[in-house]
């Protein structure tokens, strides 16, 4: 049922979308009572130039 | 006015996208009653790494 | 694993999302080649103040 | 930064809704590395009309 | 063609609606070379019990 | 807080984007009343295969 969507910065390796996938799955299960399987994770990788915060491209942003 | 996404992993052919966009949006219209000009459908492929089920990355399950 | 977002304007019979979600899941399934129970839809009522084509709110729009 | 968004049946408590949000907010800056100021959880409530899996609506699902 | 989709707290009255989606529809034709009646805004209201930043709930914040 | 989602047509420039992102996030503090950096501005490209109108792909539609 549950459906979360992460919407971040490109760049994150497989090993962190995998621990985050397994992490959220898990706790949305305990705290809202639903089955581990019927949650699905959808990550959605974010370029610097299609992402502005406070009026700016974060690609414009010094880091 | 309606927009309808559909999410779902990379890999369909143009064909198979040009066949589901035209029945969607005509039985989108003859169900809700609704112009199939003013209908938008779009469509989101998404990585087998940015998928989770179940707590597991699509990517790192076996086909 | 496909999810499907339908958002139109607020007002539609429950008969017509009940055949709306129907018809939507087996056309998906047949055209994309996935199962069906693999498959979620979900509908957005969207009131007429929320919503704006053209640069006018439809809530607006004469009838 | 990192925008989560967490679409689930309505009628979960605003206990169960502050545990999930603290919760995913220090595991997404601890496994993602980035600060927890920056990060923004939306839940959306779905009503069981509006969600349907298998092509059959919640509402019309046995318990 | 182009959406755009505006999440903000609710409370915002229709007339600061109707003026956001006028100036909108307008910016984006003229930024990008499209034109306004092909340009869809929807405007989603959050409540403060569903939108966290920080890890808390904007409920749970002192105005 | 506002999360402004701008989805269109792949191909606008990086000086298209500066410029929207910079006008949408101060027009939306002025007319709503809220803080330049309280606000995040995503855009989504779209391919013309994965976006349709009135039932056509905008890739089989003539220019």
């Amino acid at each position: 049922m549950p459906i979360v969507r992460v919407e971040m910065l490109e760049g994150r390796s497989l090993e962190q979308k995998r621990e985050l996938v397994a992490v959220y799955t898990r706790e949305l299960a305990r705290i809202c009572g639903c089955s581990e399987t019927s949650i699905t994770v959808v990550i959605e990788d974010v370029a610097k130039h299609n992402w502005a915060s406070g009026g700016q491209l974060l690609a414009d942003k010094k880091p």
